[in-house]
């Protein structure tokens, strides 16, 4: 797997958690993950594209204007990667803080995603 | 899957990486890791029992004394976990320190673990 292709990947990803536009989101939700790929973080989980969607607009219906920050770069070997991140408010401190480890599927994209809190 | 379950499993897995003598290498690693489980880092990979064992063992002679110790809590949910260790001498600094992200299978063994490290 290239660097390119991880990035963009990850990328695509970032995206997803901060669209506003549900259309815009599923759409970023298909780039970045393998279909049947899946998502866990402590407090919720969702698997396919549909409920991966659904679950970060929720997120978003939540907590208006919170923003996911990629804080790390994506560290990958094999199939694997990780990088940590913020999400909170566009400005002032962020809300959480955490790592996501991901498996990367055959065709790039992710196939899961598990996602640890490292303050909150 | 349990507290206690999912800490006696990483214990086993922690013991692997520094049992010297080939058999007792060979029994912690299959309480760590299940049939058929897979380790991978930046620098080495192996699946199944035999080669794990067998990629421990190579470490411990071209690196005699080195000992792994968890240096975080066991942090865990759904069916992944993540600690993070050093690997070193057994006296003085680390040679190297880094993150385990691992992912249980149905019998609470270790399907998969991937490092990454953090500093070398």
């Amino acid at each position: 797997m290239s660097n390119t292709s991880v990035q963009s990947t990850v990328d695509a990803y970032v995206a997803a958690w901060n669209h506003n536009d549900a259309a815009a989101r599923r759409d970023a939700v298909r780039s970045a993950f393998a279909d049947g790929g899946h998502y866990r973080d402590p407090v919720m989980a969702a698997a396919g594209h549909d409920a991966i969607a659904a679950m970060l607009g929720a997120v978003q219906e939540k907590f208006p204007g919170f923003v996911l920050r990629r804080t790390s770069p994506v560290d990958h070997h094999g199939g694997g990667l990780r990088f940590a991140w913020t999400l909170g408010p566009a400005e002032g401190p962020p809300a959480v803080e955490g790592v996501d480890f991901c498996c990367i599927a055959e065709d790039g994209r992710l196939a899961s995603v598990v996602g640890f809190i490292d303050r909150m």
